[in-house]
């Protein structure tokens, strides 16, 4: 295995598949990034075997790769990456000398590292499941940003660590809860498309950082596994396996109470708060009025706050609810919009969130009681 | 306790003063900061007893101070904080308004906060230290720079802990070593001054990040304390206890090899290199010789490397050394010069570094022995 390649593209498909690479990886050769020479392709994997990146180098536009010998190896992550960043040349020579020894060099500099044979890297399956469908990358993205975040982070029910995407009749649902708060984005979809699967919300975040605004992202899923093609990278994830629970039917359809907001302002009176806490957590009292409506809280060991919601416009009769002041937060900010609009059915029953003018998102959060 | 005061004084006074702050404090008013109006001033205080930072709020320039009713009243930094942060006010309302409890106020967010007595609050006395002297800011951050990072981190030997400042007979010579290394500044002062005393190198930390460059800081010190002023406020610190080494007989007289190389060039040769480490330490090989320099490291488990030192220059015989990788990159940074210089006495003896055309700053390091 012998080639040479452009430091620049090199480096950038090293980051891009160590993405995937876990510290915590109980296999060997997860730590490190296999690296395959074939004929005209250089091809980069890194896998922690939930989510698994692969991109492929070639000689085009201002990448220059000459492959002298074919070959595979694989190389620890945090070694290769450290070794390509800080060569100051433009072109990396890279090859093996004698059975694992790999020689990396550029500008003087040379290293010798021991790598780990190919053939001990797991197979990984790269193949192209059959539901295809492609997002604009801005649009993914939002999807992700507008969603993830209300899934949960513990383990008890796996099935809520993943966000929820249901395809059916033109319809595209992708819901993320942690069973407190719910986080729901509808999209129109390719009517001819059938699927419900459950992506691990840790993967999206992955996605979410390879993916350019202005990518167009191929999207291909099975009941097995779901992949992201950007360019010349394909980043694959397993599923999380498990009925997703059946949300729509918690989301209700008739509201008593309606507060409107301009969104900056209520984040800058929840986030003033949100210091003021009780075991971690900073509870938020609405108290709400056609005439004025107030944001409060209280610690018995801290003290307390109050402020009057300025501009924030109520109908209904007077009503008293608490909440998790962290999940109407998350939600307003994953709403994206200028205003915001509460629809509320009574002081303990969940209240939902949406950005004004906007549909397609819409954001649940279940009240807390308080003893106040 | 009653006063308005702008947010924008307020909080800077109020960050600084919560430099001296320990989150591992063992006394509770020491988490807070205490807060003193006294007919025209601000007297803000903080400290860990290690460290004791005040500063006073005038109403002058911009700064828009209104004392109603004197006081005074300690709250934990990290709330006050927070709350004069985020307040979108120029302007804060503060007062005492039952016994321990606050209120402080702005543009409709109130906040009642549980303080703590300023009665108990330590008293720490601030009172003004014999020996006298002032340095510009850019030159007091440049010695700590120059010599803190060279001091131990280790508890066993605590006036290594420390850097010491050592001024007589028109000298001030400011030394940090861990015994491993040595990091040495001279400096002119007036000849009047006669102190030894030993600072902790993490309150020359603070100092150095509040002290801004075009500051001028007058240092006053006894064999108790040290105090550092910057306009209205002033850093004070306890002194290390127990006698400095006598570092002036470890550096050596007279050398019989010397190498001398772009420093920026030395520092990318050995930080390319130093992902090669035994037992978590990047050891680094120069291999010196009239024709060539070549940096080298080893390790069993991971491999090895060796670099041709463009542009270095050697004279004497043929010379092996073998050192911490880290103490040599270290030492080239606090030089701060474009090209440096090594002298060497054997492959045994330890080895100073200096910068081409400044005498003031000398680095000194032990090399290790290797087995390769």
């Amino acid at each position: 295995m012998y080639f040479t390649v452009s430091k620049k593209d090199f480096y950038n498909g090293l980051s891009v598949v160590a993405r995937a690479i876990s510290n915590y990886s109980p296999l060997p050769a997860f730590s490190g990034i296999k690296i395959e020479a074939n004929t005209d392709e250089l091809i980069l994997t890194g896998s922690d075997s939930d989510i698994s990146i692969q991109t492929v180098i070639r000689n085009q536009d201002d990448c220059k790769l000459s492959i002298k010998d074919n070959g595979a190896i694989v190389i620890e992550a945090r070694y290769i990456l450290e070794i390509v960043r800080k060569t100051e040349s433009d072109e990396i020579e890279f090859e093996i000398i004698d059975n694992a020894l790999t020689k990396i060099s550029g500008n003087g500099a040379e290293f010798k590292i021991n790598g780990m044979k190919a053939t001990d890297y797991p197979a990984i399956d790269f193949s192209k499941p059959k539901e295809v469908f492609s997002f604009e990358g801005h649009l993914l993205k939002q999807i992700i940003a507008q969603t993830a975040f209300a899934t949960s982070d513990k383990e008890t029910r796996p099935v809520l660590t993943g966000v929820n995407f249901h395809a059916a009749a033109g319809k595209l649902n992708c819901v993320g809860t942690d069973s407190y708060r719910l986080a729901k984005k509808e999209l129109k979809i390719d009517s001819a498309l059938s699927f419900n699967i459950t992506i691990p919300a840790k993967s999206l975040a992955e996605v979410s950082k390879i993916v350019e605004d202005e990518d167009l992202v191929e999207i291909a899923v099975n009941d097995k596994k779901a992949q992201f093609m950007i360019n010349s990278t394909i980043i694959q994830t397993r599923l999380i396996d498990g009925a997703y629970p059946e949300t729509e039917r918690l989301i209700p359809t008739s509201y008593e109470y309606e507060l409107s907001m301009n969104a900056h302002d209520l984040l800058g009176a929840i986030d003033r708060a949100s210091f003021i806490k009780n075991d971690g957590v900073s509870v938020i009292k609405l108290s709400l009025d056609e005439k004025e409506c107030i944001l409060s809280t209280k610690a018995l060991e801290v003290g307390s706050s109050t402020e009057v919601l300025a501009g924030a416009i109520f109908k209904g009769e007077h009503l008293e609810i608490s909440c998790n002041g962290r999940y109407v937060f998350d939600a307003i900010r994953a709403l994206e919009g200028e205003s915001v609009i509460f629809k509320f059915c009574g002081e303990m029953k969940p209240f939902i969130i949406k950005a004004a003018g906007d549909d397609d998102v819409l954001q649940l959060v279940l009240p807390v009681r308080t003893y106040a």
